[in-house]
């Protein structure tokens, strides 16, 4: 498979507020976007280090995955993203190759882009995400 | 604070060995150095994915921090290191914020860099490392 870089990290928070003074007042780096995923039950705020992207992921609802996370795990770094070039010909690839796979095909994640997740079982432990900038 | 980059992701992983396949064989990063940190109790080894390195992190004994981190949480990403151009003075600039600190001052780490972690308590849930490349 050909990983262009690390796209973007996700990070499971219970309050973005909250944390915005960390990120933004002792980090220093800037939110440029905040959306709301009505489908993934989740708000999300977004930050640029370099060529990676920050994801705060807030839970919108108690039965969000990213509350059950939270709720199991604590607050913290929630999935990897690893640009690709073409999601569907990596999924097949690694399909092949015996990775169990959490979306068969790609999907439309947060700010357009196509996506499709790994599960951990087979990633040594971190739900990985592939993605690629969608037609949009 | 200014922060050029991520640096790197530490993963707690039980063998490194047993995960090699996966990230070489599937997501078709190359290890490039493994080596053992005594004082750590870690053996680690890096890939490069874009301009940011993952090390993953296998205890050597289990009174290891990364053993005690792997039996309460399991396998996963340990923490998140931002590289800055002066360690000592984001020290300084972040603990005048009110950031608790886990070293109140740079110390050596793996390859030869600078580095200091923060509290998790005070970063929104992640343990955190600043680290500049060493005056080796």
């Amino acid at each position: 498979m050909e990983i262009t870089h690390i796209d973007h990290l996700g990070i499971a928070v219970k309050s973005i507020d909250a944390c915005l003074p960390y990120y933004e007042g002792v980090l220093g780096v800037k939110c440029y976007n905040i959306e709301v995923v009505e489908d993934q039950k989740v708000k999300t705020a977004f930050f640029k280090v370099g060529e990676v992207k920050i994801e705060l992921l807030e839970p919108t609802s108690e039965d969000s995955t990213i509350a059950k996370f939270i709720e199991k795990r604590g607050e913290g770094i929630h999935h990897i993203a690893f640009a690709t070039p073409s999601v569907g010909d990596a999924l097949e690839e690694v399909s092949a190759k015996g990775v169990q796979l959490i979306d068969k095909a790609p999907r439309r994640g947060a700010e357009g882009m196509d996506i499709a997740f790994l599960h951990p079982k087979s990633t040594c432990g971190i739900l990985t995400e592939l993605c690629m900038e969608g037609n949009k």
